[in-house]
């Protein structure tokens, strides 16, 4: 997908709503634990009750890995269910992946071609040759970690190299790699002040924001800092969302959820 | 495993070696491709020629996912057939994971409680609670990037800090963490000269040491600065062995090339 075809999604559905699709099988409604495969049903519920309503899912891999080889059917079906159904859709693999060349080359592969998401979210540490492989894959889009939502964030990310925080490090050296257009960026909600700072350096690319919701993240602090010209932010919402009700009426329990995300959205995008 | 029992087959085998065993169907032997698990088989051809000369191996996870669901069935079988007929040997799986605290106890359920991995390679980025997940497991080793083999370590990693390399920062950050008992490190071949400086943080610690043979790194120049007094290294070769030949023989060329670092490594213990 082109980072324009997704600008026209969100002018469509005034929303920047991503959806993640983390499942645990010790949240989900119980009456699913009898199906042949919970987790894709799960999924498949949750997308046929919101897709109207989000531009983009974003299933955690971990959640996936977690149950091994059944996991991994459950995401071979959750992404192919995306494509097939919904490919105006925007499908994020947060992987949080980084290695050496020929072993990035792998994992892009992998989640790129084979699984056919259209991102993958990858950690900085490794440095340019760890993620270059994955910027090689045209309308892909490699979405680094800058800053995240954790606390944990304040350990490396925010200490200062040079006179500047490692995380600005990051994003003014990304902006040198061969095919920096295809990146995006990963800046977490509960830290809507840096977005000002950010938006200095990353004027035009697109934000992917956890940590609304669960996390203590608010949606218009980052819209207010974090908005550009293309609205540039994807705001992901998880637990908030999907484990709405763990009655046999989730799926609409969820998407009441993903109304009021929408809707406060609509509010923004109708201000600018 | 505990450190104290890696230490004891170090000192039995005469060998520091861990082989990593990141498969690409590109490169085994083409007789292997007819038969119903190819990575499987090449693995336990490899395992079967070379357990006495290595005291771990390292599958890349890149690697399995990159074949999808067949992918982790070999992985599962390789790490079985580990698991039932070495039990003694060290395990890693070099996953590089890394996100937050509920997705990393994710993680570490998947690799150190369903595959039963002794240990796991992981990414500092996203700090503390992104890695003490993984440091709760008793006799499990969370083995940090610190200092890695590629070019890219140096766009990020060996920048300064409040006057000091950002791997340094990692190194001295991580042993204020609970658990930090269960910490090893990854530092790269093709740096041995930073071994002196990495050993005066972390004198006890072992290191995982990958970039020798491909990427150019050597064992000698590792071991005269990386050394201490319970060994404290795993040097790790992958391609350099595994596909040391391309014929029905390649357990046997593989076993050749593991023989030739294990009496290296012989050398460097006698004169301890």
């Amino acid at each position: 997908m082109t980072t324009h075809e997704l600008v026209q999604q969100i002018k469509k559905k005034k929303s920047f709503l991503c959806i993640g699709l983390d499942v645990d099988l010790e949240k989900i409604p119980t009456h699913l634990l009898s199906k042949e495969d919970p987790i894709f049903e799960f999924n498949k519920a949750i997308i046929d009750a919101t897709h109207h309503l989000t531009v983009a899912y974003k299933p955690n891999i971990a959640f996936y890995e977690a149950y091994g080889i059944k996991g991994w059917q459950a995401l071979e079906k959750t992404i192919k269910y995306l494509n097939d159904k919904h490919p105006d859709i925007f499908t994020i693999a947060d992987a949080k992946r980084g290695d050496i060349g020929n072993t990035s080359t792998r994992y892009a592969k992998a989640f790129f071609s084979d699984l056919n998401f259209d991102s993958i979210t990858v950690a900085p540490y490794m440095g340019e040759d760890s993620v270059v492989p994955f910027l090689e894959f045209e309308n892909k889009h490699t979405i680094l970690l800058a800053l995240t939502s954790n606390r944990g964030a304040f350990d490396f990310q925010t200490k200062k190299v040079d006179g500047e925080e490692v995380y600005k490090k990051v994003l003014q050296t990304a902006q040198t790699w061969k095919n920096h257009h295809n990146l995006m960026y990963v800046v977490g909600a509960t830290k809507a002040e840096y977005f000002t700072e950010i938006r200095k350096i990353i004027p035009d690319s697109f934000i992917l924001v956890p940590g609304v919701g669960a996390q203590g993240g608010s949606v218009s602090e980052v819209c207010k800092y974090g908005l550009n010209k293309n609205v540039g932010l994807l705001i992901n919402s998880a637990r908030g969302i999907i484990y709405a009700s763990s009655t046999e009426n989730f799926a609409e329990a969820a998407a009441q959820k993903a109304l009021e995300l929408q809707q406060e959205m609509e509010g923004v995008l109708d201000k600018m």
